[in-house]
């Protein structure tokens, strides 16, 4: 049988040697694992990231892909290491600290195991006494053990509740009398584009349609701090250069971006539920 | 047969989960292809420099190699979604969007085919709405397609005229009287050098030899922006830390560096047909 | 025989097209050499650096991994350029700048030798005049031939004395009246945390344990930058966020951090023999 792919993200980063120790230690237990790097460039200690980019991305690999998410700031503390299973066929190997918020809601988590650092925790190399690398020592290690065959999903360590699992609020966007209102979950903080919890059906079912100018009144916690007429297109090529616009984005969430620059930084919004939304047709 | 290697070049970073979504998009085609990045640090929305890694990487990699090219700030417009057969025999899956211009003047392309979106592209997943990630949806999975040999090269789509191909235009660097003239075409934006259009070869047919001292003017729309006698030579170690100077670039033109530093930040100087070189003897 | 795997270190970022155009040539030596992006991100011109994350990663991958650490500011210049085989069974290619100076300290290195440039370099793509890229046209392609076995260990050129490797002076930590003298040997400029040269064997020698205050005093040329009675524990979960303490790390090297912060930004500190630590019992 095929092995598993273990696709790794973390807040490492690529400045130091944790990455190179990590993949190191995977290659170790089973030298013919393919590793492929997801991302080291997440938000530092930012589990709300963590958990958006596993339910970004998750469904377009095979089922059955192992995950490693290593944004850990609990690392060392009693907070559980795990591995989910989700109801759609794949592993994440995660702290359990709001990691699963989004694969949970989204897609549905079978079952959860903590980790058994007796049987599934690195041994030797200097590395018994170490607290602060799970990463190395725990959850590439053990997923790297599983990936392989060398344990099943059982042999993990013990299930526990679903109930259990850390999870993070989300919040559901609303519509009335035209108006629709969410939140920004979440940045591309690439190409500096908001992303909303409203979905492209939400829209739909309201009638504002791709071509349509709406207004956007965007607040902070009540505050307005943005209030424009502003063209809803398919991409970002219908509006000129520079200027601000409404668009479906990839996960069919409704978003807001500047043509070729950033609707981040042009108008100093962020993201998180203090900053509301509302789309009117105008 | 063995399968054709990808090599990835986009302007995502990895900040968020483009890159893995993409990536697990082509694994879930063919599990067993080989994905290499290339790089997902282009400038954003940068076909100029799209254009001018492909050229610079593209030779060293075994005949057959797929690139796919992914900066597309037209996404979702009319632009042409595209695979072109170059005459050194590499294909390459991009936006037409200038990011050939490079490969097809060094190397020459040999035929170009639209990609048929009714064929090619990702189906289901919640993508067929999406118009704004051509990386994910059709330049990734149309690439590892042709790849794994579901499809042949004229399974991509139709072919059109390589007339039509969209091209930046290229200067030529010119000599008289003991002067070489030229511009620069591009940075490296890590160590900060900056490199002409002018190759070796030309000094060489007008006497200029390694070790030499050259008169260096630099201008931008024809200011004076630098004014120096420069020592040219083979590489960076015969000029003391922190000096600028004149050395041959790995691609055998003339370039400029600071030993151990950035010629770019240290005088302020960019690149592009506004700022011209002009290199004499001393 | 399985080949080897290459995990690469450099100082080239992704910005441009070296990192590919090293990859295609080890791909065009052997198809089959699986490549391993150790980093790319190390800073630039540190040889100090690229020795220390040799020493932090290497004993992690299977013995006979070779590794490829190209941080390179004499290139070009009569510094050799060197295949080390370690005493632990890996192999370093790599300019003999002072990179192996911790590789050499902690696991021994058995033979050094120089690669033969009339065998070992890459021939023909217009290369051969090319002085400043040896990641690409020499340690890359040597590496290559090694790791495919096209070359064993003394194809690589001829062996030199042990006592000519460049290397870097080391310092010794001390301890005398309960208090245990160091330096900053590096850090961990993503987290922000400081790497002192003191093994945790030390402070244990010491009686000092996990849950201990510990004053601790930094100077820097002998002035004092920072002085303060800190929490020493096993992980940074253990104080509160923001707050500064002093931890175990992951090489077992008793280290600085501001738990969910930066120390080294929060308290301005850099690292280098110029910079000293002492801990006492509070």
């Amino acid at each position: 049988m095929e092995k598993a792919m273990l696709v790794f993200q973390t807040d490492f980063t690529y400045k130091e040697g944790a990455v190179c120790s990590m993949y190191g230690v995977v290659k170790s237990v089973d030298r013919s694992l393919e590793i492929i790097t997801g991302t080291h460039d997440l938000p530092q200690y930012d589990t709300w990231s963590a958990s958006y980019r596993l339910y970004q991305s998750m469904k377009f690999w095979p089922e059955g892909t192992v995950f490693v998410s290593v944004v850990d700031p609990g690392v060392g503390t009693p907070r559980k290491a795990s591995v989910a299973l989700t109801d759609n066929g794949y592993y994440i190997v995660t702290p359990d600290n709001g990691s699963l918020t989004h694969v949970d809601a989204v897609f549905g988590i079978k079952e959860i195991r903590e980790i058994d650092e007796s049987v599934n925790r690195l041994k030797g190399k200097d590395t018994e006494e170490v607290s602060i690398f799970h990463g190395r020592d725990l959850f590439g290690y053990c997923a790297a053990r599983l990936a392989s065959g060398i344990i099943d999903f059982e042999g993990v360590g013990p299930a526990y509740g679903l109930n259990e699992i850390v999870r993070f609020p989300l919040l559901e966007p609303s519509a009335e009398d035209g108006s629709i209102k969410g939140i920004f979950e979440i940045n591309d903080p690439n190409f500096g584009n908001l992303w909303t919890n409203i979905p492209l059906s939400l829209f739909r079912d309201k009638g504002f349609e791709f071509g349509d100018y709406l207004n956007l009144t965007i607040r902070q916690n009540g505050e307005i701090k943005f209030d424009k007429k502003l063209l809803f297109h398919k991409s970002f090529g219908f509006e000129e250069k520079g200027k601000p616009m409404i668009y479906n984005n990839e996960l069919m969430k409704i978003s807001l971006a500047v043509s070729q620059g950033s609707f981040c930084d042009d108008f100093n919004i962020g993201y998180g539920s203090d900053w509301t939304v509302e789309f009117k047709k105008a």
